[in-house]
């Protein structure tokens, strides 16, 4: 069965995220793994377009209840009409997590991955603290290559 | 943008059902259309495996937070964790749905898809009446090929 | 612990049908027990003033993200922002379901009822049948009294 | 309309977190409004005596399918079925979100309600930053008299 891997960030994503978001969605597809996203723009739509490249497989799961606003590179997407609660589902359908940057949509996801023991990969991400001290939950990399790297090894 | 059919049913269907089940698959993967059902056994399974066998993309929405139950036949599966709480969202992602046999599962699906609008057609599926009328809500067809031609033409 | 009862049926019902929400809503309070309904008007507000015109508890589950449109007479709401997706929700969180005419969306929570093995008692509400046989799975009553009392049973 | 605040934290929480929860519940009582919480032990279950003490109404949203393991504070528990993927209704329900301490669930709820715009008050709860930066969303408090206040006073 091939490991499905989420990919969470910005729906308004800088260029650079969006380069690294592409990237990992390649690297994704070049495993043979399934890509996992929000289905929306920014770093989702990245995802789906280097994962698309690469001749994956990959999955939109949107908020709304229309599928319009579907990126045009998922191979498939699936509107909920759930708005935020699908960022549960999200988390559930995935193996591991990539959070590329994001806003806090991006870290619900986290920590419901994280909750659930699902493992978590951060690509200059959120930093998580309590009472002053790091809680180091998430994988920080510094490159697709490192993130996809780690997720995959998570998994195995 | 291809259109979106559910199939759903028993997952302790009859052999009847699971025939007609497996060719509406076929057809759905034949006409390019997507197949979404719950991704369990039965009626499910044997969609999936007919979809899989013309070629086709099948999504499984499961119920619960693992994989492992899924049909081996989907294209994707995608565990929820929601029970049947998930059942709004099988309709939710189709244009329209095509009821096969079926128990209060099934019922609740195409009592929710009538609610949102979404077409319905039926093989040898629930009946409804009120105060004693029958409610024609559900387009009834006799064959799988007649399903599947009045599913995708109430999506045109 | 205190037994909750779901009263599920139309936004837009009959007057009769009112009467017998309101009925049924008082007679609820007047057993202890905890009324759930889906949180807007018809069905679900009569029964609601009913309950507190008894001194009961009420609860509605509301299917949009405000809470605006909730039934003044509730005693607590709860805007979901799920849609028709809270439906499950309404019969998870009652021990048994009574069904006040209704029309798509309470076919559904009937159909989750008894998907769910809850008791659900009917008050000229829909009929089931397959292959022309009648399926008799919903208690059938004539009045709020009969309703309750059997609704009540079925818990104990 | 009564404004609701949800309280959130861990089920399993230290001494001086159950007491600041339970002081917290009590004024949430004394101010006339409604108490929301994930329905289960430690912060929860604390927080629900605390608003039973002060006369006030308090609601459980329950992860589960069963009612039992709901704190007996509450006035009313709606189980889900939902597992996690009920933290979103739990900020659904709240005009304002009040962080006392807490894990990855209670960072979950922190950063839906983020999301939507509902107003965070923490007590020693999570610390957030990006890129090295500490991103202040959370309005921070020592006290439950300043939780308390700083919550209502943003709903106003």
């Amino acid at each position: 069965m091939a490991p499905y891997v989420a990919v969470c960030g910005s729906g308004d994503a800088t260029t650079r995220e969006e380069a690294w978001a592409e990237e990992v969605g390649r690297l994704i597809a070049d495993a043979g793994a399934v890509l996992v996203c929000g289905g929306l723009g920014g770093v989702m739509d990245a995802a789906a377009r280097g994962c698309e490249a690469g001749g994956g497989l990959s999955i939109g799961i949107l908020p709304g209840e229309r599928r319009d606003p579907a990126s045009p590179h998922l191979t498939v997407s699936i509107p909920t009409g759930l708005g935020e609660a699908r960022n549960p589902l999200v988390v559930r359908a995935a193996d591991a997590v990539i959070a590329i940057g994001g806003e806090f949509g991006t870290l619900s996801e986290i920590s419901l991955a994280l909750k659930a023991g699902t493992p978590v990969v951060g690509l200059h991400t959120w930093e998580l603290a309590k009472e002053g001290s790091i809680v180091h939950a998430i994988f920080e990399t510094d490159t697709p290559q490192e993130a996809v790297r780690a997720a995959l090894d998570a998994i195995t």
